[in-house]
This record gives structure tokens, sequence and C-alpha cells, in this order.
């Protein structure tokens, strides 16, 4: 049924589509491929067919996750690029056929965040990490062929052959760029880090990146570091094979924190960067690694960018005296500040021009039904970005 | 002694001067009003007669210590203006008779911060909070009648008929100014609030702002803001008698975290900004107001000031979900972002222009002898500025 095109599919318009979908039953048990039913899209929706998605931590993050806010059955995955099948009432900015990208958050183009140029946090339908429902309509289009409720995943749930999407969390794709695989990365890992360097930390150019943690967001920020003229790029992994893969991107020095001998981390970085580094990008997602980037900075102007997702409920401690006396900046950059439907076209164009990189960030492709395999790839570290092609399942 | 004009003083030049000061000789108890011995100055350093000064919390915070890094006995003070007695070898930049401000951070002028627009934190004579010596020499220009060595306090100590600066810590002020009462203030307190939010937060017109702790430091945080063309400022103060004072400067609205009733602070500043405060300063020393302040930070956009001074050691606790999800900054604001010698005639200028409030902020004067309830004010709060003026004493 998803090799059906547009011109079928769209008999299905205003009627449930019966699909398959990877469904997660269970806390970290292999998602289940099974046949789902997907409402139409109620007013303000789209119903997408997904053409490639791809798996991020956060997926896993929550596949694992055995208590609140995680809920069961729920379909993953917020990586991915499709095609509209068809659209709910109040929908004009996007037709049956046109190429979409879904992203976690949204743009409504109307509250005070999106008409700001200092915010990304659409203030209409605010993220909200925990939500297991469409975001305007508190409710969720799938069920399975019992009749139970199957739970939504950030706004997207791309593991099926057909989602539906708030039209605020739909970014449209010029009709001339053909849908290629590595696309669907704009809909959050790289635009998460090319954007941190681009939009949040506003990198200059000769100036000096220190990237802590080198999977895909990270390597992503060394990437947007790379575009905004840095001229230094310090990479800090515990795995050593990741220096190769990053001066891909632009890496230009590794520390690997197993190797330092006698010194810390820190010691070093100040020491190779004689005083520490401008920007400090933090990609893990540990509250002891964000003190360290932070330490890392450079006193006067030094900026640490939180991108990394902790534990829920974790703290994170600086030094007061440090905050006060040295100059530093702490932000977050989430999505990597970007506005979706502004940035992403922006980001494709220098792809199509290119001076973006996407295709090297992914390493492995697979088909639908071998979903789980990309899930072990993902969580044993042999993986940047493993793209699943959905239309090959049919 | 500090009476006798500049063309006597002068002839001490190269000579000791024996003349009075206030010394800290045991924590918490009185200063102790003696004559001194003050050595001439040593290259790239000015001896100065301090024609007024004014205290400030980090005075009482280091003459109430009992530990390291407290040191006795010692010469406080850090806020003040005075006259070019003598220069040492190597300094042009000042001739016997200027008048000058001196200021807790130094400009050297060469290094690579004061070279950059970024940084006001100079690399040749980084501040050193606990040094107790003459910052380029690391030795002492006091000493007692007994020979004892007396020591420096933050490359000021200006509670002493004379004393001993580097020219890097020196600003020059135009001979056209008459020395006024209130111009010391932009040694320490004022430029600290005003240049936070002018240079380190750099407030839009238009915009709301929230000030944790009304004291002088809070207030000048107010006047700066007022200045950017802010159009809300929220006060946030225990003492009510703050909000008449602070509508002085521009506070116009104003929390008693004691009368909130079954609301907290954050809760009612969320409710009357609409979602929060654009800017918000913690002008108090304390890491739970410090929270407080990025909880109440406006969601995309909104930037934390530190200005208070907190416990040595102590840490900063902030949420990691917030730091990554709300799009919020956190910056440190030392000496108010500002590099004294570009900075400081910028605000004496704003003076002469009746823009900026100086004279508002000294509620207080007194002659040197009584310079114990300049103290005894302070900690009651009973005071903003209370200015000391040396020349009274003969």
């Amino acid at each position: 049924m998803a090799a059906m095109d547009e011109k079928l599919s769209s008999g299905n318009r205003g009627n449930p589509i019966r699909c398959r979908a990877a469904v997660s039953r269970k806390p970290g048990e292999p998602l289940v491929i099974e046949e789902i039913i997907v409402a139409p899209p109620m007013p303000h929706e789209v119903r997408v067919r997904i053409v490639y998605t791809s798996l991020c931590h956060s997926d896993i993050t929550f596949w694992k996750m055995k208590d609140f806010p995680a809920v069961f059955p729920r379909i993953l995955g917020h990586e991915a690029i499709g095609v509209v099948e068809s659209v709910g009432e109040e929908v004009t900015e996007v037709a049956e056929g046109d190429t979409v990208i879904p992203t976690l958050i949204s743009e409504c183009g109307e509250c005070v965040d999106c008409r700001s140029t200092k915010s990304n946090l659409c203030s209409k339908l605010p993220f909200k990490q925990i939500s297991p429902f469409m975001p305007r309509h508190e409710t969720s289009r799938f069920t399975d062929l019992n009749g139970e409720v199957i739970y939504h995943f950030l706004s997207v749930s791309s593991f099926s052959e057909y989602t539906v999407v708030d039209i605020a969390h739909l970014t449209k794709i010029d009709s001339s760029i053909p849908i290629f695989k590595a696309a669907g990365l704009l809909g959050c890992g790289v635009s998460t880090g090319v954007g941190a360097a681009w939009r949040t930390a506003n990198v200059e150019p000769g100036s000096t990146v220190a990237i802590f943690g080198l999977g895909s967001i990270g390597l992503a920020v060394a990437e947007g570091a790379r575009l905004c003229g840095a001229t230094r790029i310090i990479g800090v992994d515990v795995n050593q094979d990741k220096f190769e893969i990053g001066k891909k991107f632009g890496v230009t020095d590794f520390i690997n924190p197993a190797n330092c001998e006698n010194k810390s981390v820190t010691e070093l970085m100040i020491e190779m960067t004689k005083g520490g580094a401008d920007y400090c990008f933090e990609c893990v997602g540990n509250s002891s690694l964000v003190q360290q980037a932070y330490a890392c900075c450079r006193k006067g102007w030094g900026k640490a960018i939180v991108l990394g997702v902790d534990q829920p409920g974790s703290q994170l401690t600086l030094p007061s005296y440090d905050v006060l006396h040295k100059g530093k900046t702490l932000m977050g950059s989430f999505f990597g500040g970007l506005k979706p439907k502004s940035d992403i076209p922006v980001l494709l164009n220098r792809y199509i021009n290119k001076e973006l990189q996407l295709d090297e960030f992914v390493t492995h492709e697979m088909t639908f039904e071998d979903i789980n395999k990309a899930f072990d790839l993902l969580i044993e570290g042999k993986c940047l970005r493993c793209v699943i092609c959905m239309n090959t399942v049919g």
C-alpha cells in the first residue's frame, strides 16, 4: 500500500488508511511491524506518506523509557521526509503531492515568537516533549486493528507508512527538488547541529570551536561551524574513530578523554587554545559535560551551548564565581535555534549548492522491515544516520 | 596633610608620604584611623590623593570575613575619585594634578581582551579578587608606623588620604570637568549596574526588565535600563520602601516577596509580564535568586544577568530541561561589561548632559573620621551611597 502513488492514495481522502507501522509496544522491546489505521486529518492537519525516515537518539530514549512520560503502544520516529496524501480543513499551505519535512517544533507564523527574529519557540503550539497526541486537537489519529489507540511521538511519528502532522509542524519543500534520502535529516539532527553553530552561537569566522560528543549532532555542529568559517574545530569523544570521521565535517583537532595522560580535558583544551575555545558545544546530554564545556570557554566572550538532552529532572551546576567574573554565556539550542519553515529551505539550498554536506551523515540504509536493526546500530554507536526507505515495502 | 594642594604635595614626589588611613585591623571591628606611610609609585604606578570615596558591599564582605582570602591589616575602599600626586616611571598617560577614577578592573589597552570589543577582562593584569598586593609588582605600598605591611584591596584601597594605583586601573577624567562628590560612583557601583543593562544585556527599547534586589547596583541597573528605553522595569525587594526610591530611577512596578499572598515571585512575574521578562538581573549574590531570575525570563529570548557576588565556592543550579528547551541565556556582568578607560568617560558625559542620574545615588555624606558610621548605614540598609569627603579632614 505504501508503494501506491499519490493519485491512487488520494482516493482515500477523508477516509481512514490501513497501512503498516513499526509500533513500540513495550519499553526496550523490538518494534512490531503491524497494520494500523490512520484516521483522516482533522482541521489544520495533513496526512503524509513517509518516504524516508531515520533514527535519532530521542527515539531510543523514549523507546527504552519504562515510566511516565513514556506511553505505549506508540509510533516513534521524528526525522523524515514525505509526500502529502491529503489535507484537513483550513490547510492551504500545502496540497496533495507536495513534498514536506515534518519537525518536532512548530512554526505557526502568527504568534509573538514566530514573528520575532529572536525566538524559534512557537507559542501557539508549544513543544510538549511528553504529549502523546496531536498538538492542536489533543487526540490520536492512530488505532490498531483491535481499535486500541496508538500514541503519537513529538508531533511526527514517522515510523509508519502514513502519519498525520499538524500543518504548523510541516515545512514544504520546493517541488523542483527531487526527494533524496538524506533530506529528512533536516527534520532534526543536522538542522539542530548546524543551526546551533549558525543561529544560536553565531560562530564568527576565524574562531575556535570545541564540540563535546561527535555523534551526528556534534558532527553537524562541526559542519555548521565549518560553514561559518571557524578555523579550528576541536572534537572531544571517547571513541578514537570519531577523529577520522570528524575530519570530513571540518574537525581539525581531537581530544580523547581516555588518552589525556595526567591532564584533564579542560586543562588540555585551555592549553591547546591558549585560554579556551570561543564556542563550546555540549552534544551528549550530561550535566558534568556541560560544566566542562563551560570551563573550556574562553573568558571574556566564550559561549557554552547546550544541545544534549539530559535525563528528566536533572540539574546543571556551575560555579557562581565563574558565572559572575568570567564574561561567559550559557545558552541552550533547541532545534538549532531554527524556525523550520524559514530555515530548512535555506539549508536545503546550501546542500543543492554543494556547500552543506548531508549525504555524508547517512552511513546505513535499510528497508522498513529491518528497522530494529537500525536501533541496534545506533545503540552500538556504529552508525551516524541510518535511513529507512519506506517505499521499498509494499 | 590631605588638604594640601597639588603644588605642595608634589614636593613629595619620589618620597614616602605620611598620611591618614582607615585601617581594617580585625574582621568586623571598626576601622582604625591612623597615620600610615605610602611609598612612592613604582614603574607603571600612580600615587593618588583621594578626594571622595564611598562604600560598596564588597568592602563590607571583606571587612567581615574572618578567614582566607581575608587579610589584615588592610586598607579597604574601591569606589573613589582623586587627583594624581605623582607618577612612577613609564607612566605617560596621566600627570600630576590630573583627575582620575580608580577601578578594580584594569584596561591595559594592549592585550587581546582590551583590543576586542567583546571582553572587558584585561589579560595583562587580570582581576584577582583575593590579591592583597599591587597588581603588577605583587608588593604593598602601605606600612604602618611600626613598619608593618598593610595590605591593598582590589587594586584601589581608597580609604586612605593617599593610595597607589596601577596606571591600568586608572581612568583619566577630562580636566574641564570639576570634581563632584558622586563622580567616584562611576568607579564601581553605578558603572556596574548601568553597564549591565547597557553593555552586557544590551536592553532594547520597549522591553521589560526585572531587577532582583534594589540596592545601589539594582537601582543603577534600573537607571541603565531606563536610558536604554525599557518601558517596564519591575523591582523585586523585601524592603517596601525601595519602590518609592526605585521610581526615581525608572522602576515602574514592584514585587515584595513578603506580600505575594499565595503566589511565588516567579508566578507573579510570569503573570504580570504575560510570560516572563525580557531581561532579569540578579543583584544580590544568592544562587537561589539566580534560579528565580532565570525562571522569570521570557522563553525564546530572555536573558538572566548575574551581578551579585555570592559566597566563595558557591554553586549555581539550573534545570537542564529549561536550559536546553527554553531559549534563555545566562550571563555574568562584571563591572557591567564596561572597559573603564573607554566607557567611564561616556557615562560621565551622559551625566554632564543631564541624562544619567548620579547625584541621586548619594543619600549621605560624611567626613573621613566618621567612616565607621558609613559602614553601619550600609549594613543596616539605610543608605544607597554614603560619600566620604577626604579633604575635610585636615
